[in-house]
C-alpha cells in the first residue's frame, strides 16, 4: 500500500469519506488511490452482480471515498466547509501545491471563522525534488500556517496513516478547525503506508457552573445574551429563550454565524447588525453582556472616530461559555437554572403573501419567505440585498441558514454544493450577490456535474452596492467619477442566464415578483440545478 | 493630504500610472483619492476648457492614476503582470486584506517566477483595529512574505510616501520582484500625507569578464547556451545566435519565459522542453552548460525513479551572467570575444498555408501561424493544446510570447487584459486551455469593460489533458474510472460562447480550421474583444 492509499483508507475510516478536489500532477497518486479502494471491493461485488454497472458499483457497502472535482480551489474549499456545516463532520480537500491553497485560500478563512472541521490534502513536490526551486515550488508550510489551525508535513509513507489520523482528529477539535497535511509526491507513491485507526478528537470542556452568570441575571440589571456557534441550533435557541423569557435578557445570535436553524416553532432570536451603529441600538442601555459560544462583538471594520468594541461603556462582559466548552450544555443547564418553569417563546408559523410587481429589495425576500420549503438549507450570500431576508423567513417552514463567516466573497455558491453534497434529500437555496458570485462562479458547473438540488438566486443589482454604502461611511470624501466607477458592476451588464446556461445549469432571468416566484416554484419542483437571474434595484 | 493621496501621488511620479484594482471598505479611502489627484487639476482645466465633459478631463496632462477593475483578485494581479512583461515598469494592484491577496496569490506566484516588477497594494484593518480579531482579520504579512519578494507595512500616514517609493524601487530592482506594501485603513485615511520622488532601483550587474566562458566555447567541446529573462528579447537573441553560429554551441531559450520576441527577422530559438525526456534528448551529448539570465534546468515535476537535476550527467555549468545581471550586455560582449564577424541566423519570413477540415492540434495552429498580426501579443497558456504552435508561428510577423511562467494556471486572460492594458495599439490573443479558463474566467468581463483589443480562442478539448498525461508519467497504476472522471470535463461540456456573451464578450465556435480562420479573421479585424470556442481534440 502506497502513503495515498493509507491516506485515503484512513480518512475514509475516520468517516472522512468525502473529497472536494482540484488535482494536479503531484496529487497523481491521491486520484489514482481513490480506484484502488474501490477495486479491493470489486471482487466481492463481481460475484453478486456480474452485470452491475459504474453506479452500482458504489452501492457495494465498502466505505469508500466519494471525490467531486470543482474547477477552481475556491469552489473546493468553500464546499468542504459548507458540507461540514451540514453534515457535522469534515470532508478532505484536494489542492495542487501553494498556488492551489492560496486560490483555496479565502473560503477557507471563512471555515476558520466558522470554526468548520476541514481536512485541507495539499500536495507538494517530492522530498528531495524541493531543493531544485521548480517553477511550482513556494512555502506552502507559511501560507496554511496563516489560518492559525493545525499544519503537518508528512516525511514518510509510514507516517501518513498517523498524520492522516491526526489531522481528522485536530479538524474536529472543539470548536473546529482547519487542518492542513501537506503530502509530498514521493511519500503519496511510496511504499510503506499503512492505515491508522481513527484518534478521538478533543470533546468541547464542559462548563461546570453557571451559578455566577444566574446571579447576574437575578438583579434584573439589564442584559443581554449572545449566542454563537452550535448554540444557534434548536436545543441551544429554546434554552436561550427560556433564559431570556425568565430574566428579560435579550438574546442576539452572533452577527456572521456558521448555521443558524430558523422557522415556525423556533425562536426567533434576531441577529446582531453589521453595522456598528446598529449593534450600538441593539445594546442600548444593557449593563451585562453575556457571551456564550462566541466572543463581544467588534465592529466589523474601522471607521474613523468611531469605537472597534460594540460592548456598550461601562457594561460588564461575562463568559457562560468559550468557543471550546460545550456551549448548549452550558445554556440548558443556565435555563434550568434560571428558568425551570419557563417555556420558550416560538415563532408561529406565517408566511407572506406572494408580491407582485417589479422586483424590489422588500418583495424578493417576500417571494422567498412566501414559497421556502421545508428542510431547506440557505446559503446566504445576499450582502446588501439580503438585508430584509430574515424578517420574511422568521415564520417559514424550518429551514438552515449558512451565512459568510469570515467576510471573504465568493463563498455562497461553493458553501451551496458542499451542504447538497452533505444533504442530496433537502433543497438548498443559495442567495447570492452578483458581485461576489463572480469569484467562485465556477461552483455552478460543480452543480451541474453532481446533479445537486440547488436553486441559485442572483440579486444582481449591477453595483458593489456595499462598497458605495461603504465608501460614504468611512468618512471619504464625496466620490468622484473614478471612484464610482470602480463600484459599478454596470459596464458591460453581466448576464447570469448565459453563464449559467454556459457551466450546464438551466436559468430564466426575472425582473418582477411574478416571475420570481413562478421561476422559483418551478426550480424547487423540478431535481438538480437552477440558476434565476433577479434584477433587483440596490437597496440605496 | 492624506495616506492615500500621498501614496497615488507618489506611485504616479514614480511612473506607475495604472492600478489593477478589487477594492474594498479597507480601500475605500485610496479609491477616493484617485478622484482627488485628478480635482487638483480641475482647476486649472476649467479655466481652459469649461465645457470639458468627464473623459476631456483625463487629457489635462497632469500625471494620473487610470483604475482597472477587476471582479476576483487573481485577474487583478495577473493583469499587473501581463501590464509590466510588456510596459516595462510596474503596475499597482489594489487588493482588500488578506483574503483578497489569498485570490490575487496564484498570480503573484507566476509573477515572481517571471521576475516582474509588481507594487502589490493591500488594505488592511486599521493599525488600532487590528487587536479585535474582527472578521477579516488574517495574518497578510505572513502570505506575503511567502512571495519572497519585498514587503513593508505602512505605520503612519507621514511614512507613506517613503514606503511607496520604496515599494516602487524594490520591485523594479533586478530582476525584477513583487514588492507588497500594506496599507492600514487609518494610514490611509489619516491627515499628513506626503508625497516622496522617485527611489532609483538598484539596477542589473554588469558582468566584467566573459573570457573565461569564451574559453570554454573555443575548446570545440559540446555546449548548451541556455538563456532566459531579458535575453529573450531582440539583442540577446542576436548575440546568441551569433555565439552559435561561430561556435557550433546550442542555443535554448529557458522553458517557461516571461517575454519572448519571435518572428521573421529573429533568430528562432528552441525552447527547452517541459517534459523532463524533452530535455534530455535537447541536451543529449552536451559537456558544457552555459546559463545567462536564467538558471540550470530542473524537471518541472518529481517522477519516481528519473532524475531531477536536467544537466547532463558530467556536463560542467558555468554562469555568464546570473539572474541580477545585465545579460544582454553579457551576452554582446561574449559574441564581440568569440563571434566578431559572424552574423545572426534568422528566421526568413514564412506562414503556413491556411489549412482544412476539422480542427486538430496540428490545424488550429496553422490558422495561428497563417493570420498572427504583426506586432501581436500571444498571452500563451495552450498549455498541451499548443505544443504545435512555435514551429508554425516561427516565420510568422515579429510578436511577443507571454509564457506561463510559474506552472499556476489561470494566468492567461489576465496577462492578457494587462498585455492590452500596456500594448492598446497592439493586438492581443489569448491562446487559453479550457481546464485554466474557469480559474479567473471574469477577466472578459474586464476585456468588455476596457474595450480591451484581445481576441481570446478557448483551445476546448473537454479534459484536463495535460493530467492524464502525468497520471501516467508518474508511474500510478492503471486509472480507474475515478481516476478518469476527476480529469474530464466533459460532463457537462462549458459552453464558452454562452460564458462570453454573460460577461460582454462576443463569441463565437469553431469546429473547423475554416471556421477559426474566419472567426480568428474577422475578432482581429473588429476592435474590443472576442472569444472563439475552438473545439479541438486532445493531443493524445
Amino acid at each position: 500500500m502506497n502513503g495515498a492509499q493509507s491516506l485515503i483508507r484512513t480518512l475514509v475510516d475516520a468517516g472522512v469519506d468525502v473529497c472536494f478536489a482540484n488535482p494536479g500532477t503531484s496529487e497523481m497518486h491521491f486520484v489514482a488511490a481513490l480506484d484502488s479502494l474501490k477495486s479491493s471491493s470489486a471482487h466481492e461485488l463481481d460475484a453478486d452482480a456480474s452485470n452491475a454497472g459504474e453506479h452500482d458499483a458504489d452501492t457495494s457497502g465498502e466505505p469508500e471515498m466519494r471525490a467531486v472535482l470543482a474547477l477552481f480551489e475556491g469552489v473546493v474549499t468553500g464546499a468542504a466547509d459548507g458540507y461540514a456545516r451540514i453534515a457535522g463532520k469534515p470532508a478532505a480537500t484536494l489542492l495542487h501545491l501553494g498556488p492551489g491553497l492560496g486560490n483555496g485560500l479565502a473560503n477557507l478563512h471563512n471555515a476558520r471563522r466558522a470554526h468548520t472541521p476541514v481536512v485541507n490534502v495539499i500536495g507538494d513536490h517530492a522530498t528531495y525534488h524541493k531543493q531544485y526551486d521548480a517553477p511550482l515550488e513556494s512555502d506552502i508550510d507559511a501560507v496554511a500556517g496563516s489560518l492559525n489551525g493545525w499544519v503537518r508535513r508528512s516525511q514518510s509513507p509510514a507516517e501518513v496513516g498517523a498524520d492522516a489520523a491526526l489531522a481528522v482528529a485536530a479538524a474536529q477539535k472543539a470548536p473546529g478547525q482547519v487542518a492542513t497535511l501537506i503530502l509530498p509526491a514521493d511519500v503519496s507513491w511510496g511504499d510503506g503506508g499503512e492505515p491508522v485507526k481513527p484518534v478521538p478528537p478533543r470533546v468541547p470542556q464542559r462548563v461546570t457552573d453557571v451559578r455566577g452568570i444566574a446571579e447576574v441575571l437575578r438583579t434584573g440589571a439589564p442584559a443581554a445574551l449572545l449566542i454563537g456557534g452550535p448554540a444557534c441550533r434548536e436545543p441551544g435557541l429554546l434554552a436561550a429563550s427560556r433564559i431570556a423569557e425568565a430574566t428579560g435578557a435579550k438574546v442576539f445570535i452572533e452577527t456572521f454565524p456558521a448555521r443558524i436553524e430558523r422557522g415556525a416553532g423556533l425562536p426567533a432570536i434576531e441577529r446582531l447588525g453589521y453595522l456598528a451603529e446598529h449593534v450600538t441600538y441593539q445594546l442600548d442601555g444593557v449593563k451585562h453582556v453575556i457571551v456564550a459560544g462566541t466572543k463581544p462583538p467588534v465592529s466589523f471594520f474601522a471607521y474613523p472616530g468611531k469605537p472597534s468594541e460594540l460592548v456598550p461603556e461601562g457594561a460588564q462582559v461575562h463568559t457562560l461559555a468559550g468557543l471550546d466548552q460545550d456551549v448548549v450544555a452550558a445554556l440548558k443547564s443556565l435555563a434550568d437554572e434560571v428558568a425551570k418553569d419557563k417555556r420558550p417563546a416560538v415563532q408561529p408559523a406565517r408566511r407572506p403573501a406572494l408580491p407582485s410587481g417589479p422586483l424590489t429589495p422588500q418583495n424578493w425576500v417576500e417571494v422567498i419567505g412566501a414559497l421556502l420549503p421545508e428542510g431547506a438549507i440557505i446559503s446566504d450570500e445576499a450582502n446588501t440585498s439580503g438585508v430584509l431576508l430574515p424578517a420574511a423567513t422568521a415564520g417559514a417552514p424550518r429551514h438552515d441558514v449558512l451565512t459568510l463567516t469570515g467576510g471573504a466573497i465568493g463563498q455562497g455558491l461553493p458553501v451551496a454544493v458542499g451542504a447538497a453534497v452533505a444533504a442530496p434529500d433537502r433543497p438548498v437555496v443559495a442567495l447570492q450577490a452578483d458581485g461576489s458570485a463572480l469569484y467562485t462562479i465556477s461552483a455552478l458547473w460543480t452543480m451541474a456535474r453532481e446533479h445537486l438540488d440547488i436553486t441559485t438566486i442572483v440579486l444582481n443589482n449591477r453595483a458593489y452596492a456595499i462598497l458605495r454604502m461603504e465608501l460614504q461611511r468611512v468618512g471619504a470624501e464625496a466620490a468622484g467619477p473614478k471612484a464610482n466607477d470602480l463600484l459599478d458592476l454596470s459596464r458591460p451588464d453581466l448576464d447570469f442566464v448565459k453563464i449559467a446556461e454556459g457551466m450546464g445549469v438551466p436559468a430564466t432571468r426575472a425582473t418582477t415578483a411574478e416571475e420570481l416566484a413562478e421561476q422559483f416554484a418551478r426550480a424547487l419542483a423540478e431535481p438538480g440545478p437552477h440558476l434565476i437571474d433577479a434584477i433587483v434595484p440596490p437597496l440605496m
